[in-house]
């Protein structure tokens, strides 16, 4: 098998060259998983360089992205287009090569991978999006969507509790396509990691319903092949092989050890590992014969052009389900969206405003738009009636049945945000998931990751504020919504309304880029929108009511606390100020309009008074002028909600005072 | 086994009641966990409801919280005060019965739970802090430290990742008086849990070093007494005994099903359970004799007059040793600290400013402090030399030997950050715990609680800003500072120096409650600093460098940004402007000074430019007239530091671009 070993060796000195290059990066887990990896792409992988976007092929992640350089290894050779520049620009300034594989930045790269576990918990998602787009759109004879998702794992992403989550789901949705590596070379940072992690990984994952293919020797590429195969064939569990490999392989003196974990191997065991493998070439010199046995786009072509003779006969014979699986994919909206959207405000304008907690409408509004939306596959962390994430539309997904809209994600805050990650990587669904907002701590690493991928999910967290009331202040979230809203591009709403919710979801529906939607569990205020309303809640603020003339004070809230300042504006007016309510729904979108539109607005310079219960540090960047805001800096107490608000002074009355003071 | 059963059904009618009366909360896990509770505490947990802090007790944790009725069912039964009155105001203000347990609200609560999951990694904590303790202060038949760790979990937190985390660190080091419950009544909120939890959990348990006694019915007396009395056998593995229960146990009509879990049975469900069961008894009334037979008092007052008999004998044979426990219990510094504290002050004010890294400059104050620490128990999640959290005074922990100061957790920092809490709760070791700034996010909930709880933990967070560099955004925290100090009474440290970063962990020491400690992995400023800053810096926030006269402008940084602004002072002194440098390391701290002190260091009303690596959000609630905040609001690029810095336009040219724009 020497010339295996040629090809792997291939990835070796690429990722060892280039390391030494840039002075930086981590060597270890592509010499150690070269072997693997040759054997995945070169005999299993289905897949086409010349188009990283064909809906069908084989997805594969490595989550232990550290060791990107594999990864750009494999594009380089296998006919993505990856330059050997691009390589020598590894970790530089706006290269393709940036330290950890970064989704939108590398053809080829499925996802953004490097906080660990992560990755792992996107391949989960994209292998249930695989089953739930095969069984909407696969007819008799058209296995039109089909494909294994491949993903490779480190020690550091299997110690991960959302590496735990994700695993267990997969484990009960009996995801037998997905198939994950495991790189077993019993290192990690801090050294040999059976003085920290002794478990014994294959039979916690066979308890967990996995078909596990243990002992291979990751350096025999025929047990390799021969555990491939059998993974393929694992008729309704996803398999875990389990493979013996040795870190920093053919570094003579460094393989095996954590030195080789992060750093370069340095000039002189460069050259001893070049004369213990027998790879003669020169850095960056990889021979034409082995360039041209790792080129996979020939092989790719063919695979993607018998698809497309698949797909055209299936259009032939199921022209609306081609359709419809093209729209999907391409992520286009149906086209009946904005009817649904139009129709969704007049029905708000035109009824009665009712005394409601917003997760209710939220949920009449989504429930509405679902019925025109296929491709929303929403789900919970096992509070689905409680968040009301559960609407009309919902039908729950099994493991013997993927035609339903909604995962019941189980206690699983963390896996269930990075699997919707994957599943909106994947392409052909836009997921949602709720939790409780405090809980939006568990999986926030998640969120992060959409925003930086530029994902199309929607995370509803309800339950938003002290407004929880009796569970108190382990369930009472307070630094939340700053915490969230400061993660760059981020876009959170917090509506106040029906019609500030319903224009939420549109939003999420349409940007390209995750949103967050936040929800009180307790009742609204009453109140009736203007039509124009409309047009400031899509600009994320805008003046609820405003004074005759020029205001004396602005009086701005966000969702629940929009009540209390309507009241508070009523007291002031019976004072003859002239007073001006703003809702800020969402505070990101706002603080990206112009500043004169902003001004348009809250009026710069006018006494103002911020209220939301929650912290107050988001408000600051609007106060021009003199002003205050009002919310909760200190941890919420157990007590019915109405009560907790009183005890925060966080009343009309408060808000009240506060602008005399102001106007004094 | 009549007279058993009707004290369990004690805590039954006890929780039954109680949620009726408060028309919330949750008592199907009370009711399905009631027999187990009972033969726990009535047949094995040595404690003394006297004295709830007595040191060497068993410590109880209820990982599945909202279940809280269950243990206020227990303190009250057995004797720690927990009045009837107390029971029927659960739920309601300033109660000891807070819809969750609450450590510090409740004797005889050793732990907030509720997030689930943590409550069960605090637990693993609290055993490791047992086996710590025990090796470092038990000698020659002198078991002074000498006790069990009991913990309930139920579906929800085996399934939250969070537990995995600690459960695998639990079996690798074989804490074996860890004595975990799992109630499996296969209900969670949303149902039947196999659609989504379908886990072998016995098995599972298994594979991470367990011993595991499985399928225990657990409404059998005898047969949980059995799996008690195995348990504590264990010689050398943590065991989970996992009973089969019924959730809602003797509600004829509810049962087994999900309702019972979080809503009141109803007054004719109330009804017809008391009639179930054969509990003739009235609300809130527990006949006499089943009272006196919960009563542990006299019980626990044996106990632990045979402790102190022991404990006696031993202070009189080891003097020292005694009195340095009853020190580290009580949470007492040792008498050097301070001036350990003032020597190392000396040191760094009479030697010449270095250029160094901040995590360098915590790394040797630490361990300088650590000399005179025994109580301080560090470890990191996997990047001890990266983060420098290992010391020169670092001796490792393994399974076969405690005495060393420096847990290896793994990549596990959700499960590192909720262990460190149970080792705070358990008492007598500060835990400090490390990780990258980023990675923070993955434990967040831990530290909240943390906060919550007021513990004495310290997180150290390191590689905190863009000058991450080359690892690329995934690795460069932005919105984390703002995130983390927005948690309500927080104290977060970003150290500029090796005298800012002394006076980190001088506070951290001292504070009740947690610290972050953030720290630059690239090299800081170099600069002198004044004898005086020493008292600015234990406010927060100082002058460290003031013009002659009134500033023309204050420029305000923290940490790494220090140099940047002395660079920019310098060009604008240049310039002939009046420039004063004002360092932040603590703006939690800085905050909660009076207005005249932060007016005496900010000027308020002089134009001002606040500089960090980071999101700005923080910043604005100090900006009282022209002002701005240079920072970081979009996500990191892969490259060399320095270069990111330039391409985020954060750069001391930015500095005082933004300085000339406000005084033109």
């Amino acid at each position: 098998m020497s010339d295996r070993r040629d090809l792997a060796n291939a990835i070796r000195f690429l990722t060892v060259d280039v390391v030494q290059k840039a002075n930086s990066g981590h060597p270890g887990t592509a010499m150690g998983m070269a072997d693997i990896a040759e054997v995945l792409w070169n005999d299993f992988l289905r897949h086409n360089p010349a188009n990283p976007k064909w809906l069908n092929r084989d997805r594969f992640v490595q989550s232990n992205g550290h060791g990107s350089m594999l990864t750009y290894s494999l594009l380089h050779l296998s006919g993505y287009g990856l330059t050997v520049q691009d390589l020598k620009d590894h970790r530089k300034l706006h290269s393709k090569t940036p330290g950890h594989p970064e989704y939108g930045i590398t053809a080829g790269v499925e996802t953004t991978t490097g906080p660990l576990g992560q990755g792992f918990a996107n391949a989960v998602g994209m292998a249930l999006a695989e089953r739930k787009l095969a069984q909407e759109f696969n007819r008799e004879g058209f296995p039109v969507v089909d494909h294994f998702t491949y993903v490779f794992v480190g020690d550091g992403c299997l110690m991960e509790g959302v590496a735990q989550e994700a695993a267990s789901l997969a484990g009960t949705l009996k995801l037998n396509k997905l198939i994950a590596v495991y790189d077993d070379n019993k290192i990690s940072i801090d050294g040999e990691t059976p003085g920290w992690f002794a478990d014994d990984t294959p039979a916690r994952f066979r308890a967990l319903g996995w078909n596990v293919i243990a002992d291979v020797d990751g350096h025999d590429f025929d047990a390799i092949a021969a555990a491939f195969t059998a993974a393929r064939r694992s008729p309704d569990k996803p398999t875990m092989i389990c493979c013996k490999t040795i870190i920093g392989y053919g570094s003579p003196n460094k393989q095996g050890k954590e030195e080789v974990h992060g750093a370069p191997l340095g000039v002189d065991e460069v050259t001893l590992t070049r004369e213990h493998l027998g790879w003669p070439h020169e850095a960056f010199v990889v021979p034409d014969a082995i360039m041209q046995a790792w080129d996979a786009r020939p092989r790719g072509e063919k695979a993607e052009a018998e698809w497309n003779a698949l797909f055209a006969a299936y259009r032939a014979q199921h022209p609306a389900l081609a359709a419809e699986l093209e729209r999907r994919t391409a992520g286009r909206l149906p086209e009946g969206f904005d009817t649904a959207v139009s129709a969704e405000v007049e029905r708000i304008l035109g009824g009665e405003p009712v005394k409601q907690p917003v997760r209710k409408a939220s949920n009449r509004v989504l429930g509405n738009l679902l019925k025109g939306l296929p491709e929303v596959i929403g789900g919970s962390a096992d509070v689905s009636l409680s968040t009301l994430a559960w609407t009309g539309e919902a039908r729950s997904i099994t493991p013997e049945d993927f035609s339903g809209n909604f995962v019941h994600y189980g206690v699983r805050e963390f896996g269930m945000s990075a699997m919707m990650n994957g599943m909106a990587a994947h392409g052909g669904l836009i997921p949602y998931g709720a939790c409780y907002l405090v809980f939006s701590d568990y999986s926030r690493n998640a969120v992060r990751l959409s925003a930086l991928m530029g994902l199309k999910a929607v995370f509803l967290y309800t339950h938003d504020s002290i407004g929880v009331g009796e569970d108190g202040p382990t369930h009472q979230p307070c630094e939340q919504l700053v915490a969230l809203r400061a993660i760059p591009t981020m876009s959170l709403w917090r509506p106040g309304s029906e019609l500030e919710a319903l224009v939420a979801w549109e939003s999420a529906m349409k940007r390209e880029g995750p949103s967050v939607i936040v929800a009180a569990r307790q009742d609204g205020a009453v109140f009736a929108h203007k039509a124009g309303d409309l047009e400031g809640i899509r600009k994320g603020g805008y003046i609820l009511k405003d004074a005759a003339g020029k205001p004396d004070v602005v009086l701005a809230a966000t969702g629940s606390e929009l009540g209390l300042v309507l009241e508070a504006a009523k007291v002031l007016e019976g004072e003859g100020r002239a007073v001006r309510v703003v809702s800020i729904p969402n505070g990101n979108l706002f603080a990206r309009q112009d500043r004169a539109y902003q001004d348009s607005v809250l009026s710069f310079g006018t006494p103002a008074v911020f209220v939301e219960a929650a912290s107050p540090l988001y408000w600051y960047q609007f106060l021009k002028g003199p002003g205050v805001v009002v919310g909760v800096d200190r941890f919420g107490e157990s007590a019915p909600g109405p009560e907790i608000y009183r005890a925060m002074n966080l009343t009309a009355e408060r808000v009240v005072s506060e602008a005399a003071q102001l106007l004094a």
